[in-house]
């Protein structure tokens, strides 16, 4: 059975790729519109490929770097030799995911506009299939890089089940980083010029968003793309691989056998197949309402979810047997508890819910009350989803066996979280289509395309941002469940090292290691979500002076006689998102291996656990305080409480503002930091045994 | 030496309670200034009064209910008789804290006003001298409180050392529920009132603080009595006494003697003569600078400090003997902390230093970016005072000799919060004279005092909020060690019921319901600060809207030949802060009961842990954005980057309002909350292991 489980995950990572050329050129196939969108969509392209360009180049000094430390440590018997190259490809393929998913939504962008001027349908069809392209290439180099290295490791270097898991584990971490580096460095270039262009022409020169005459548009624009799409794809590629890897780690360690840790690359390979499936069925007639789109949307992922829900079942029994097929159901928590913390987004932050509505009421009093609800309405949305979380978390342990046998138990919180990310292929392109959607909105405002058009791609953003919003459900849901079963791997891991055993037999949580290390590891999403917030404010400032600077000095810029020179954001954008993303992924690094050398393994176990629990609880309150007030704003755009240019207006967009760098910069950075603390401790594990203090 | 222990402890109680009579009699000595400044004081004195009977109506009810549920329970054998009436004192005590500390503010006030008219030092000595009632109040009330229900149940009912410090723990619960009432509802009417005052006052109308034509003006006042004196009061007597009994319980925990269990009343005696002696340093010259104002307070904290550090080693030595007497350096290790704690919050929002420079020159580029960088100063700011608690713990535990025997480790943390607060007495008059210094200033104002008046209480007032950001370093820090140590006393607590020995036997952090646990905890901070911004915004909406109306509807009330009707805005918050203090203390008191019974003991652990870890968090972010944003606009109005009146500086007013209910709301509630959540689930804790369904 064995070689036929690889060569079913491997069928499956050709099979979505496949899907993901075809699909792309389907949307090549598309027009791109007139001269003047052709023309725009190029300056878009051309911004993002040479920020792309730049970011690889920084990346690949770190990963040189990274690669002779851990060629060191392997030098030196503290890793097996496989780690260093295991790393690399990581960050490789993450990369390799962003850069796809770029390529197609800046080559979509135009044709989706172009589309929508024949009708809404088209557009849709158009923007979605490039999110499906993105979608299917994260999966399928996902699952490319897992079922090649696994059979290396296997069938050509024959190393044991622990040995594979444990090298496994480390192109997880190469992946984390770069999705750190891409999450970070995208999220700052597009929240930079994204502030920067609102702050300036929406709120002081009073030009609406999108207007050509505003020098930071284009940049706006490159942003969508290099944060919103490449820092997407890099970051999903990391959370789904994770889980697999963590989860065939944990099974490895429970039943000791070969079909635990073939399972969850099954799922998500059979999730591939279901997520084909579920694109057919994304498609809405002409003139279709807000909640048609919607549908039509749920309809792809709800199918999809379905399938495989009935799907695993059978897969389940046969891989592992009568005895323990019950982990079934932890991997059907997963997936319910991914859709349930999506409605509990939704609720938080789309203008149909009462949240969201009444924090567009608080802009009557003024810019002081929106902020205050609106941090408000982020930290209350808390709850909902750590209690689904909690919920998913003891029904995955406890019907997996983990009162008898904790191994199984958490093998079965892993399962949790492939369960929940199994359809990521369709989720993500419900998700990335939306940026592309943007970007289409914003071509055809600058090209001058009729009222309708705008309208339509209008349309299609707003729903962009209802499926952005489940999209970071299922991600930090994951992220939650993922990071936990990887401080489980931590601990087995230290288990297997001459002399871990001792270092790490108190976890009592009243240890004052584990105690002090939770503290330590609490603390780290504040300090990363103020470090990534810093670099967003920063950066925006240059490009407000420099915004500003053009208007007073360009004579006819406003009156549309002159041009605005774009390329100059483009080029403050990225020179700070460069700058400021290596700080946070150094802090990242470094600080698992500090906390390890001072505390100890059971400080390191200590600060997974107070990481996780307060990242989840810091991404929950920053991405539903951000998405309900740009929801808010969009809601009072739509004609209440004054509409569009009231002071009500203004003090929502002052509060849409803040909110840009918590939902898209720092809020879904933290997902990423904490599996790669993980990760990081169990690279480093070795080192921190033989060195540490405490 | 039994006795005699108590005896001390008494006199000590004694002392503080004379000493503050006498100050209080010294205060009242001063005139009280014109026939206008007396009206106003009246005014506001009536209006705080009037506030606090509303509010100990429903305190009443809370109390009576809690009694008659405690008495249940005692029945049923699952508490010790004295339970109920240990509960109800505690919280007596701590609404007396309250009420004495109001009232002595709010006849200070006025005093304080007309001694600026004489001089700074005058003004400053009276301000001080109205702090000093308030802390020795608190202080003498809280020894008052702890020795004589020791002696009752030690002498008069004979109970062993176990069932002493367990029933003492419940007073804790009494007071912990009080103070939290007192911090949320005196938290909400001052800022509700302060924001809409502010709001349309200040931004809207363009008229300056405290103007008599403001509508809000008075509630403002009757704001920073019933919310910055007698909350504050109210909570500090409820951490000064929980950190003592904690300690005791501890004591007893680890060595079942006497001598260990009444150290730390002993400490806090030696603390309140160290105090009493600071005091009388504290006074400064004619025309003296903001700094050397500064270093007269410092002067006297001090030396109170330095004396309590030396005095302490020979007690602790005589107390517990050569074997124990390490314990010292753990005492040390609190008071080291605190004050290191102090500067760095001092650092994080003092005008003087970079972090709030900088966020002043946020405001250039509009109000979007002064609050994304107040929200990461804030979150930044965790960093330090997270690490000087990590450090501290450790030490705490490793000197008690921690390392051999895990209890006396925790104990030693237990005293580590007593030494952190020893010198309360001190710290807290230096903390409180600042509302009254905020009063005497509005007084100065609205009775149209000279120029010069108002530049001497605005002195005073701006360096209210130094101390009060120096104060809240100490209170959130032992509010962490004291929760830590509360947590300790929870599991020992278990341990001694039937049956609770199994229930809490796995407390290892993978085990799933600690972790769990731990996530809901951690959630907890987050869902009560949104809960307390919610109230502040509602109530701050009603009162927005009030003085909106009456600006339009009295005629003449701009151009001051109106007057304002004062009272409705009183009213206003005065019923919506009742109405609002309600569901937050519910939440904290219900939720460990649930948690509990749904997850066991070791669930319970869990969340003590998580509700710590991020509440200590929360609460130093919230605290220091908002202490940030507010000096950011005292800077801005100092003249730099366009100075009172620009664009800059309404961007820093609407900082410094998102920042009022951060900081004076939200963030101190927390400080509470996490101890009564840990006072509620030893209470409770015989019905949990007897009920809990894991």
């Amino acid at each position: 059975m064995d070689k036929a489980l690889i060569l079913l995950t491997f069928a499956g990572a050709l099979l979505a790729l496949i899907f993901a050329f075809v699909t792309a050129r389907k949307v090549l196939g598309f027009s791109e519109g007139t001269e003047k969108m052709k023309k725009i969509s190029l300056s878009i392209r051309q911004g993002a490929n040479a920020y792309l360009k730049r970011q690889y180049k920084i990346v690949v000094v770190f990963f040189g770097v990274m690669f002779v430390i851990l060629g060191v440590m392997a030098y030196a018997g503290l890793l097996t030799p496989y780690v260093p190259f295991a790393f690399v490809t990581g960050g490789f393929f993450s990369a390799l995911s962003g850069f796809v998913g770029m390529k197609i939504a800046t080559l979509a962008n135009s044709r989706t506009a172009n589309a929508c001027r024949e009708g809404l349908n088209r557009g849709l069809r158009v923007a979605f299939s490039s999110g499906s392209v993105m979608g299917f290439t994260v999966v399928g180099l996902g699952l490319l890089d897992i079922s090649v290295w696994f059979f290396l490791l296997k069938f050509v270097f024959s190393l044991s089940n622990e040995a594979i898991s444990s090298a496994m584990l480390t192109f997880g971490m190469g992946a984390s980083s770069m999705a750190l580096f891409a999450r970070v460095g995208g999220g700052v270039f597009t929240k930079a010029a994204d502030v920067g262009a609102d702050l300036v022409g929406k709120v002081e020169a009073g030009i609406p968003e999108d207007d050509p005459r505003n020098p930071a548009v284009i940049a706006d624009n490159v942003g969508d793309n290099v944060g919103d799409v490449a820092g997407m794809g890099a970051d999903l590629y990391e959370s789904y691989v994770g889980s697999i890897i963590s989860a065939s780690a944990l099974g490895v360690a429970a039943l000791h056998n070969l079909a635990a840790m073939a399972l969850p690359m099954l799922l998500a390979a059979i999730g591939v197949i279901c997520s084909i499936l579920g694109t057919f069925l994304v498609r809405t007639k002409e003139g279709a309402s807000q909640k048609q789109l919607l549908s039509a949307l749920s309809r792809g992922t709800n199918f999809s979810a379905i399938v495989i829900a009935i799907v695993a079942l059978p897969v389940v029994y046969y891989v592992l047997g009568k005895d323990n097929w019950t982990v079934y159901f932890a991997i059907l928590a997963g997936l319910v508890a991914g859709v349930l913390i999506g409605q509990a987004t939704e609720y938080f932050t789309s203008d149909s819910y009462k949240p969201t509505k009444k924090l567009a009421s608080t802009s009557e009093t003024g810019t002081a009350t929106i902020i205050i609800s609106g941090l408000s309405v982020g930290m209350l949305s808390t709850l909902l989803p750590i209690v689904i979380v909690a919920v998913c978390v003891l029904v995955a342990y406890y019907v997996s066996g983990g009162a008898a046998d904790a191994s199984m138990g958490l093998y079965g919180i892993a399962l949790a979280a492939v369960g929940m990310l199994s359809t990521l292929g369709i989720t993500l392109a419900t998700d990335a289509y939306g940026p592309v959607a943007d970007n289409a909105g914003g071509i055809a405002q600058m090209a001058g395309l009729d009222k309708e058009v705008r309208e339509r791609t209008d349309a299609l953003d707003s729903l962009g941002n209802t499926t952005a919003a489940t999209g970071k459900g299922f991600a930090i849901g994951s992220a939650a469940l993922t990071a936990l079963a990887l401080m489980a791997s931590y601990i087995d891991k230290v288990n297997t090292i001459d002399g871990g055993m001792a270092k790490i037999a108190n976890l009592n949580i009243t240890n004052p290691t584990v105690l002090v290390g939770l503290f330590i590891g609490a603390c780290l999403p504040f300090v990363f979500a103020a470090l990534t917030m810093n670099s967003v404010g920063r950066a925006a400032q240059s490009v407000v002076k420099e915004v500003r600077r053009q208007f007073k000095e360009i004579k006819g810029l406003m009156e549309g006689e002159a041009d605005a020179d774009y390329t100059s954001c483009v080029d403050i954008c990225t020179k700070a998102s460069l700058r400021e993303m290596i700080l946070p992924t150094i802090v990242a690094v470094v600080v698992p291996i500090i906390v390890g050398i001072v505390l100890g393994c059971s400080g390191v176990v200590g600060m997974l656990a107070g990481a996780t629990a307060s990242g989840f609880l810091m991404a929950v309150f920053m991405s539903n305080s951000g998405g309900a007030w740009d929801n808010a704003k969009k809601y009072i755009e739509s004609g209440v409480h004054g509409g569009k240019g009231s002071d009500n207006h203004k003090a929502a967009v002052v509060g849409d503002t803040v909110g840009d760098p918590f939902k898209d910069t720092a809020g879904p950075a933290i997902n990423i930091l904490i599996k790669l603390l993980s990760m990081v401790s169990i690279v480093f594990a070795a080192l921190i045994v033989n060195f540490s203090i405490l």
